[in-house]
């Protein structure tokens, strides 16, 4: 099993993400994973910290945007700037990968890495940590494509599902199987069907590959990204990274991991995990690793009266509520939220209007 | 009929009130007569202009209590400083009246007045000055206390009731009946009846008497006070009226003026009016006289997004909601306050949670 002197091996955080989700809590420049939603550091920090016991922060990249690369810099004093890579606009994960990949195999060939996403929690690093290292194990071993295939607790339509072949096919030993396919984010009835066969994993958006894998992938399957990425490290090289960059960035095309490799890869294995694991996914979501009292999930000054199911969150004025069943309140020193908990997903229809109101201040 | 240039009339706005159902927004130094809730000035300076056409600034009083009277003077400018009396503490309506009656007789001892609360609402203030003439006209000829008699417009059980005697009994020309009695907040049945009798009329505690009726109804129906008061008179003569004040005020019996001198007292006639009136008992009855824009009573900085019946209101943040139906949600810098509509009666629970928990910077 690799250790942490495996100086080959490199995690890569993707900390791009500009969700409307936690608005107003999160903006622009201020999204998701720089915000303080479970323990006192920030789901990015959380996560570098998380993998550090294997993956010291020297072999860490973390790849960003322009408009919160200054925060991600702050947040991580550990890793080197050089290890930082700034996008210049988000063009969905496959370029942010890939991009990331290029650019350690043209030093590193011999790589291989984990891929994370920032703004995720797994309460149980050790067993993230275990499941990684056979992923990487297995990526070695057979130059395959591996993502962590987590057990569904819902019948959640908001994930892309794996469907993994029969755990007969397990791996030489290790606890992986090949998946039969990935598929996108189902509907209900698909979802309900998925959680009942038992066959269906969550993907998480969390990979171990090879560079030399992925730059395959990426050839067999993007063809056109990996020509744009060939000529983006040939430009980087003669007339500087940032140059060659902003020519270039903007003309990958847009698309995600998911969608443009694993859904077509063939060589694409998973390691079950049991261990519990969010996205996130909106303000409710919170219950899930910060628990209730009285029913009431509560970050920050508040008072309840009578109000199960609430889930309140303060970074500044006192919530206080009577009767408040089942609502979102999310109160910052500019903007309060108030939104029922079924209806929390459609926080971005309030972004939207406010963009269209020109009130950019408050995005 | 009384005019503007009628120098012994004059006019006593209660202003001593602190109550908890505007909270946040009304706080302990900043009661709800000080709230800007209906126009861009203060209840209590509207209360001083409706009457400033026919009694001007100069014999207007106001009683209020001493954690308030620095902002009730700044915002009364054109009220002379001697005209603001300030209660060591408030002890209800029948001292607060009956103190400034005393203190009013003792140097206009023909004096004629009328009392106003300064938190509630009249839009129409013609036809509530052609009124207060009429009750002020009708107190001289009668010597009796009279009280404006305004019509319900629905079952409510958080006022008082005037019974109306038969309109036959109208008095001499002018549109004043005589008062059958006073009664006191009703359950929900008993106030239905009431409604649908016709004969019953809200009390909205705005009166008319000379100082002489008044003095004559304590001292026959509230003795205790009414010798207390000769007391605090006579030693403010010798000794100064703020140590007076001090040692007397706090021994007066704590009584209001419906209960202890209106409900007991005979010569009681009462003004119907019909003009639109409002005491503002809770944040939804904003809706009476803010009116609503797509059912939504909005204050401030708002967006609301299929939020019917919801009142929100913001000195500040922007208040955002989705789905928010009957909800009323209050913005301050340092509180935000979330109930349902019907539940918004309960805001005293939070109060008093919050002052056991020793919050007093929120009160």
């Amino acid at each position: 099993m690799p250790s942490s002197g495996d100086e080959h091996l490199w995690a890569l955080i993707m900390a791009g993400g500009a969700g409307t989700r936690f608005w107003p809590l999160s903006r622009r420049r201020r999204p998701k994973q720089l915000l303080r939603l479970v323990d006192a550091g920030t789901l990015l920090a959380a996560t570098v910290e998380r993998v550090a016991p294997i993956i010291p922060p020297e072999r860490t990249l973390v790849v960003t945007v322009a408009d919160v690369a200054g925060a991600v810099r702050q947040e991580l004093p550990a890793v080197p700037e050089g290890n930082i890579l700034v996008e210049p606009e988000g063009r969905d994960t496959a370029p942010c990968i890939a991009w990331a990949v290029w650019r350690l195999a043209a030093r590193h060939p011999d790589a291989a890495m984990v891929v994370l996403p920032s703004d995720h929690v797994v309460k149980d690093g050790e067993a993230l940590r275990a499941a990684l290292l056979v992923a990487v194990e297995w990526a070695r071993r057979s130059a395959g494509l591996v993502a962590l295939a987590i057990r569904p607790t819902r019948p959640e339509t908001g994930f892309g599902y794996l469907e993994l072949c029969d755990p007969a096919a397990e791996a030489a030993g290790l606890p992986v199987v090949r998946v039969r396919r990935f598929v996108e984010k189902p509907d209900r009835a698909t979802a309900d069907g998925y959680l009942r066969s038992g066959n269906f994993r969550w993907n998480g958006g969390i990979f171990a590959w090879t560079c030399a894998a992925l730059m395959a992938a990426v050839r067999a399957h993007l063809p056109a990204l990996a020509e744009r990425l060939d000529a983006l490290m040939a430009d980087a090289g003669s007339r500087g990274e940032e140059a060659a960059l902003a020519d270039h960035y903007p003309g990958l095309p847009r698309v995600s991991i998911d969608f443009g490799v694993m859904e077509k890869a063939t060589n694409v294995w998973a390691v079950p995990v049991e261990f519990a694991w969010s996205d996130l996914g909106s303000w409710p979501s919170l219950g899930e690793v910060r628990g209730a009292h009285d029913g009431v999930v509560a970050i920050g000054d508040t008072v309840a009266v009578d109000s199960p199911g609430a889930v309140l969150v303060s970074d500044g004025p006192l919530i206080a509520t009577i009767g408040a069943r089942d609502l979102v309140v999310v109160a910052t020193s500019d903007v309060v939220l108030v939104v029922p908990r079924d209806r929390a997903q459609e926080v971005k229809v309030l972004v939207e209007r406010l963009r269209a109101l020109g009130r950019d201040e408050l995005l």
